[in-house]
């Protein structure tokens, strides 16, 4: 009843060992607190798909030698405020930052920084890139292909990433207002938990492997695809499927790297792509700096006045109050800050796995 | 029975007679003609709801001296690749591609440019504008705020617009794509033929003005709100209010106008906000130079490599083919250049009012 009762482990612990495994397979160290930082900063917020959780997917691909340990991050081609930067097959967790810091740099010399990136990896949560912005007093947006899991509208098969949006407006009082949506309608994982529990879900989420919409979540897992955000014509499914494209097309036509059904598998279990159209995935990051548009401290009130406004939204019955998009994510930081982070029995026997092949001492 | 039965007239005839009725309320001629050069490609891509059908609104608002017909459009505030333009409430039609003018122009000077505008008005369809930038090897990018329509997920009453994104990419030998959505799940027309035809409307559209949603479409005209994209929680509601949120912030926080459910009505049947919290409605324009990132050649033929592999995606049963953005849209342009513009005897009897007001000729 209680097998996925959580153990809670304190974030500096997490990310301590976190940096000896990358250590260990000969990521230099900044790069490797770094990396660490990002699948920190996940599990803080209570992204729990994108923490630690998948340290033992970084460990294979590292195992198998499938990522760069030592990227030399070069910008292939620039002008002013825009680039394409090549990640040299690093670590997305170490490509990401480092390309972000691109954007900022030069939006700090441009008045704005767009980087388009090719030859990277999974880079973790898409807000762990806009948040940094807001340091610098700038609109961060960021933005990655995945692995394919979403069928475009009226199409049965998976041809594009959940490929995530993210955008994040400062406050001043208020804590920042933090968007990061993967999309399609409902993320892989909540599938997969559904498959594991024997639930149903809710119709709108996936298609099984002849196109037809279903609510068993082994159909999707067994050669279906999920939907894009709206999930049918009626409800705006074109939309979803539009977004998609936009993300795949900004991050990886754009770069130079893989598109669509070609990017490369993030897991071991994945699909290898029939095809090659460029270098690894992609990633888009972009910085504005916001004294280039109004004061800074104008624009801050001016969003505690929207968050304000917004938070005092007549609710639908049923419901406390509209949310601000990030709302969900500050609240679960604060509480992880002092608790630590709930780990369930699957993730805790993936870190002892790694610890026993690596010798490096966990728990 | 036919009461519906549309007149077709050709796209030259419309447009002269459009800008006939801007030069009627002093509009300068280069304004006019680029007034209703906006309108004209709307109803040539069959988007009926934004061209002339939408004549007599700007007639009205103009009778109303709501609108200046001469704005003096400035640059309020800039830095290199960013800038806020005041469009000292001007047509949107004028103020827009003024601003979208800027965008470009500063991505020819920096590889990028970034315009969030102030003290604008409607402005047509968002594509006109990321369609303009493809003629110089850009990539586009248009967002509007517009008056309030849409709950925020979880809210019971209207607090935003109903928002587009649009973002258009070059191809080569094949048509752009060209993105271009409303951030809601359905398009405020569409409730309105409904209610016309006394038709039920799919669930997932519309909330009654206790928050409850509704399959009619007069719950919603009566006080009632549109949801945003993905509808409910479960569908991913939270993710369209947030892309609202997005557009929102982008061309009304970030520029002073007035945001959220402050944002001026368009239309004299249309609520006044309670409250001003800045100048008119607001805008967001963006140019990325292609050359910047890739060769443009490169460039364009990766994007038609996407369009032709997701054209081949296999279909589900009962639709042809998965479609690219903007594919009806320029299917329907082909048609209409040679057949005209097919106007219901709605729109024929506001611009036959017009005419009568002005005395410009019509048919």
């Amino acid at each position: 009843m209680e097998l996925d009762q959580p153990t809670l482990i304190s974030a500096e612990q997490l990310k301590e060992f976190t940096i000896n495994v990358f250590l260990h397979f000969g990521v230099p160290k900044a790069d490797a607190v770094q990396a660490a930082d990002v699948l920190s900063l996940s599990d803080l917020r209570g992204i729990d798909s994108h923490g630690v959780a998948r340290l033992h997917t970084y460990f294979d691909m590292f195992k198998l030698a499938r990522i760069n340990p030592k990227p030399k991050i070069t910008i292939a081609r620039e002008r002013k405020s825009v680039c394409t930067v090549d990640g040299d097959n690093g670590l997305g967790l170490v490509v990401g930052p480092h390309a972000n810091q691109i954007a900022m740099d030069k939006a700090d010399a441009h008045g704005s920084g767009w980087v388009s990136v090719c030859n990277t990896n999974h880079y973790g949560i898409a807000s762990y890139y806009s948040l940094k912005a807001l340091e610098r007093d700038m609109i961060g947006w960021s933005m990655t292909n995945t692995t394919k899991l979403v069928a475009p509208l009226w199409g049965a098969e998976r041809m594009l990433g959940t490929n995530p949006i993210s955008i994040a407006f400062p406050g001043l009082k208020n804590k920042p207002i933090v968007i990061d949506l993967a999309t399609s309608a409902a993320a892989y994982g909540k599938i997969e938990i559904a498959k594991r529990k024997g639930k149903k879900i809710p119709t709108g989420w996936i298609i099984n492997k002849e196109g037809d919409m279903t609510d068993q979540p082994a159909d999707m897992i067994e050669g279906g695809a999920l939907l894009p955000l709206g999930s049918q014509r009626d409800l705006g499914g074109h939309k979803g499927y539009a977004l998609s494209a936009m993300v795949d097309i900004l991050t990886s036509v754009l770069s130079g790297a893989n598109w669509g059904p070609f990017a490369p598998p993030f897991a071991l279990r994945q699909e290898i792509p029939s095809r090659s159209v460029g270098k690894g995935i992609g990633h888009f990051f972009g910085a504005m700096q916001i004294d280039g548009f109004m004061d800074v401290p104008e624009f801050k009130l001016r969003i505690d006045e929207w968050i304000e406004v917004f938070r005092n939204t007549k609710p639908v019955k049923g419901q406390k109050a509209v949310l601000i998009p990030g709302d969900p994510e500050h609240e679960e930081e604060v509480i992880r800050r002092k608790t630590g982070i709930p780990l369930i029995p699957a993730v805790i026997n993936d870190l002892t796995d790694i610890s026993k092949q690596t010798g490096i001492a966990f728990l």
